[in-house]
């Protein structure tokens, strides 16, 4: 298959959501240069058609839109600034950062890279690793108009819904809003579950009546099945959600913002990652509440399907 | 159209959400009593085929099933064991209460009448007036299965999906759990929508972009939407919320079940209507985090679109 438009496409960060993410562009079409820090992951891209470009720098030279998919804003500073991206990009080119970070410094960096020619776009996502394997991300994208339409194509081919919300910083701070509503959502539906459960009701039952009306959500789907069955397996990790809820709080706090429900989810997820919980999936929320209630969900589950 | 089986159909409470249930019952061809406190709506029923019972006894002595679609718990106790209803009802009768109701009155009052022969389901249902009308409310059914088996044909007219939850005080607590995730996430979204708006992000772009991912959910949806129209004309009044949040509380307090960031949500209600904003739609939760925050969204949706 020929590449689609001029665009050279690059990709850094090759992670359980990048591998999958540039997987799509190759299989779309698009020359592909990559690089990651890890050597597997650039062979197995590499095996499926892409090129090695041995560096951040290698990378930049040889492409025209570069997608990162890294997992912290310090990573993401090193990458274009100290690892040579954007020193071997050509005016004109456009980084296209996916990763969540903090709108503050994506406006810092956008400005930055602006005075030579390049784009920064703020492009991150929703949809965890399912959603990247499967390509049906929801993709935010803050930054100028004519930049993304020179990324559109590439983000097209890697995620279902793309949506221009703004300048520099709107992405990211959509994906805070997102996360804010995310959190939020799986606390209610664990409160629930929890308070069903102790009432002696199946929660099974309850999740599939709710799913019916105005309580319905993708959370109550996806996160509420994963209460059923205890299974904190991630999916999107306690450690990654406390990283946005800390920027979610530092956002609203600058700009005089109260988000008094958040709040105690915020705290919930600082006790259950402090407790030794980084690593499990964001649902086990409701292990706290669970605790402090004296009732498991899942053992009720289990006990009146049988 | 004949009458399906043999239920001979009962209907008291004919206000916003029973009237168009009870017209869904004869236009599936039931045989319907009704009696409502206000003569308007009875003779609107009675025009369009139903018979006038003249009161909930005569409703009794007419029926098989009766639906009850009443205000507040008083009003359904006064309605059953004041005003003659069971006295009226034949032994296998089933009443059917598909208001918002405190679970430990159900198991009681089922208690009661189970030692006349009669069955009482609490079914109350999720999707406001809008469901009512269109026939798509879910309904989450507790009490016996043979009951539910009798009253299920008319359920079946009346909603989309009928989850038999479990016993007497199963419904209830079920519509209680509903209730705690629909304000929750209501206050989730206002919060998310306020930061949005505070950060010069479009709430309608973020709405859109949310929509796409895992923040996903009919709150987002439809209070999303009346959010960033300032439209509070109800749909779900804050003062019928309030009274769910006291039943939510009372139930959390009885268990031992801690809700945290749901308490932070019933106080907001309670402040809402203490504040007059009672005849409100609930989607209203949004103005008290508006004023502290200092920003409306609805002026933002407004601005960032023109």
């Amino acid at each position: 298959m020929p590449a689609r438009g001029s665009a050279r496409a690059g990709f850094i960060g090759l992670g359980v959501m990048g591998r999958p993410m540039a997987r799509h562009l190759l299989e779309a079409g698009f020359a592909v240069t990559v690089h990651s820090r890890s050597r597997g992951p650039v062979e197995e891209l590499v095996a499926a058609g892409a090129t090695d470009g041995g560096s951040p720098g290698g990378v930049g030279a040889a492409s025209d839109v570069v997608i990162l998919m890294l997992p912290d804003p310090p990573d993401v500073h090193a990458v274009i600034f100290d690892e040579g991206l954007a020193a071997a990009l050509a005016p004109g080119s456009v980084i296209v950062d996916m990763s969540t970070g903090d709108p503050m410094l994506a406006r810092e960096w956008a400005a930055t890279l602006a005075e030579r020619g390049i784009d920064l776009l703020d492009a991150p996502v929703s949809g965890g690793d399912v959603g990247a394997r499967e390509r049906t991300l929801s993709i935010m994208v803050g930054g100028r108009a004519e930049a993304l339409e020179r990324a559109r194509p590439l983000l097209d081919a890697m995620g279902r819904r793309v949506v221009h919300v703004g300048d520099s910083g709107a992405g990211m701070i959509t994906k805070a809003c997102n996360q804010l509503v995310v959190a939020s959502t799986i606390q209610a539906v664990g409160e629930a579950l929890v308070l069903a459960a102790a009432a002696g009701v199946s929660p099974a039952r309850v999740r599939e009546a709710l799913l019916g009306g105005f309580a319905a959500s993708r959370v109550l789907e996806v996160h509420g099945r994963r209460m059923l069955d205890a299974n904190y397996v991630p999916g999107g990790r306690v450690a990654l959600h406390r990283k946005d809820a800390r920027i979610i709080s530092r956002l609203a706090r600058k700009l005089g913002v109260v988000t008094p429900a958040f709040d105690i989810v915020a705290d919930a997820l600082e006790s259950l990652a402090d407790e030794g919980g980084g690593d499990l999936d964001h649902s086990a929320l409701v292990t706290l509440i669970e605790a402090e209630s004296g009732v498991l969900v899942a053992d009720r589950a289990q006990a009146q399907e049988e």
